[in-house]
């Protein structure tokens, strides 16, 4: 892992120079192109030219199971993650119908689903353990587990990327899943689980009465400290949460853009953020979330959302839709011409 | 064009009823897509189909000139105009480059432009007349050329979707004519111009003063009435905001959708509406423009925008951006499977 946060190095300096200063060249009043243009400018910087160009979308999604979901923490049963990785694979979910509309392709990654699924030339079905301990009784996982899974998301993200993969989008599924999100959320920004928990996939008043305590049980429960963010992520967990956070190093360590999907994402951003602070600068955050922990993730992350259409799904559902968005703001660097070259001025 | 307005239906109920409760079938939790599941109901109810499809997007950039240019209302001169029709066409303006990451052909109508422009496969080169008569002195427009823009904008857009335009982005160019737009728009909405006018370009606050003041004088001038809309449409004038009218009537009237895009189509757009109210279901609003005057015409019109990225650029540009996401909005009605479907639940 350690080889893998030392991959990881500042944006192109000249590059984002270079960009900044054609913005203003560009056959368009200046600025008038808004926040895309700042955002070009960061592609510009992270691809290592002034002209950057966005190809070949991959969303990896990311499943796993939670020994949390016996507390009754969601709305859904936990037997609904396998049956909807099967759907991931007959290309029948939100996430498959808005890959195919931006021509990113769907990868799937079993990081620790509690089920036997099949082999699929689209899923990686190698899981590190079935599904995490329940956090509120004891560790979700051990440090190598969580060092696992994550090594497993660095691996398939790195594949994606040589063969080339030109933005990332990390996603996931997982039953249970915003328990641990709101319980890392927590730990990692220092707040009370009642700021960061919300109801998921809709659980009652009563059920997030519930959820807040059992987050706020697993808390007192354990002895993670913000400063050791692996050890968060093993004693809180979430396996997919893990091997997401591998996905956004490994893309940062490539220089390949990440898009950070909702609250899961999220949470593995915290992560990620905490054990290479440089990586940040590869992430964009697509949309803000329902759920009440996200803007406190961003703000701390230091990101903006692209899109507020009160989306609370996941599977990187917001993260593939925001990606014509990049695309575009590479684009105008890249293929617009400038004052000069159009003969006005 | 009342045969045009005569066109337009309402949207069709049944695809409406079966798309809404299709969403809270498919394999999802209900809701959690958010304002996508909305844009997807109304995208059935326009296709008339509870399974929606959105391909082939063209954007239709009507460009036009301004006699009110000569007041100095403009952070550029009005010779910007033809050159930045030739930037469209040598594919080198904003609009092109956000179009390719959309796979969005760009069309372009010479409405009004005051130069001789060269013939090219992409332009249709029959303008009305050489550019607006000042509209603080006169009326800019006749009706007979109003209604002969507004037409052509139509016709062009009726051909694009013979050929299979899947969604129609009307865009413009026309170095002065946030003037016009903002004169449009506090006619029709009844508003004092200084609440609706802004920077343009990005001109000085000396300039928007004297703009504001151009806009007032033009008001008190003339005699259109918002109950007449062709009449202020003729008399405000912009040859491209008569044909862009065009294209978004005709859209509606093919059911076909219509991204509106910023400030300047906004004052199209209200046009539009107050000919034919039903058009109003066929718009969809784009992005937030920072012009000013532009949040008051979506809530007149009753629009929520997608995005709200600090754009102000025109030409479509917002409008391109968006058609992935309703893209998206459609494909999750048409190629998501139902919880039946997937076995689940």
């Amino acid at each position: 892992m350690q080889t893998l946060i030392d991959q990881i190095q500042p944006l192109n300096a000249q590059a984002l120079k270079s960009a900044l200063e054609r913005q203003d060249q560009l056959t368009k009043p200046p600025k008038s192109l808004g926040k895309l243009e700042a955002l070009g400018v960061r592609l510009a910087g992270i691809l290592g030219t002034e002209k950057p160009e966005i190809q070949n979308p991959v969303a990896i999604v990311c499943a796993g199971d939670h020994g949390v979901c016996e507390e009754g923490v969601s709305a859904f049963p936990a037997s609904v993650t396998p049956l909807m990785v099967l759907n991931f694979l007959a290309e029948g979910a939100a996430v498959n119908a808005i890959a195919r509309t931006v021509g990113a392709k769907v990868q799937v990654i079993n990081a620790g689903v509690n089920a036997d699924l099949p082999d699929h030339p689209a899923l990686v079905n190698t899981p590190v353990r079935r599904g995490t301990r329940n956090l509120r009784k004891e560790s979700a996982l051990t440090r190598e587990e969580a060092e696992k899974a994550l090594l497993l998301g660095a691996e398939v993200a790195t594949q994606a990327i040589q063969q080339g993969a030109g933005i990332l989008v990390p996603g996931e599924m997982g039953i249970g899943n915003t328990t641990p999100a709101a319980a890392i959320t927590a730990r990692m920004l220092n707040l009370s689980p009642d700021l960061v928990t919300g109801r998921g996939t809709g659980i009652s008043d009563e059920g997030l009465t519930h959820k807040v305590q059992v987050i706020k049980e697993a808390l007192n429960r354990n002895q993670s400290h913000a400063e050791d963010p692996l050890g968060v992520l093993a004693d809180l967990g979430g396996l997919e949460i893990a091997a997401m956070t591998g996905v956004m190093l490994a893309g940062a360590a490539h220089r390949v853009p990440v898009v950070i999907d909702g609250f899961i994402a999220g949470s593995a951003a915290l992560i990620a953020a905490a054990l290479s602070p440089l990586s940040r600068d590869y992430f964009f955050a697509s949309h803000q979330s329902v759920e009440i922990g996200h803007v406190k993730q961003l703000s701390h992350l230091g990101l903006e959302p692209l899109l507020n259409l009160d989306m609370r799904l996941g599977e990187g559902t917001g993260g593939v839709l925001c990606v014509p968005i990049l695309q575009a703001a590479a684009s105008v660097l890249k293929n617009m011409a400038t004052f000069a070259e159009a003969g006005i001025g």
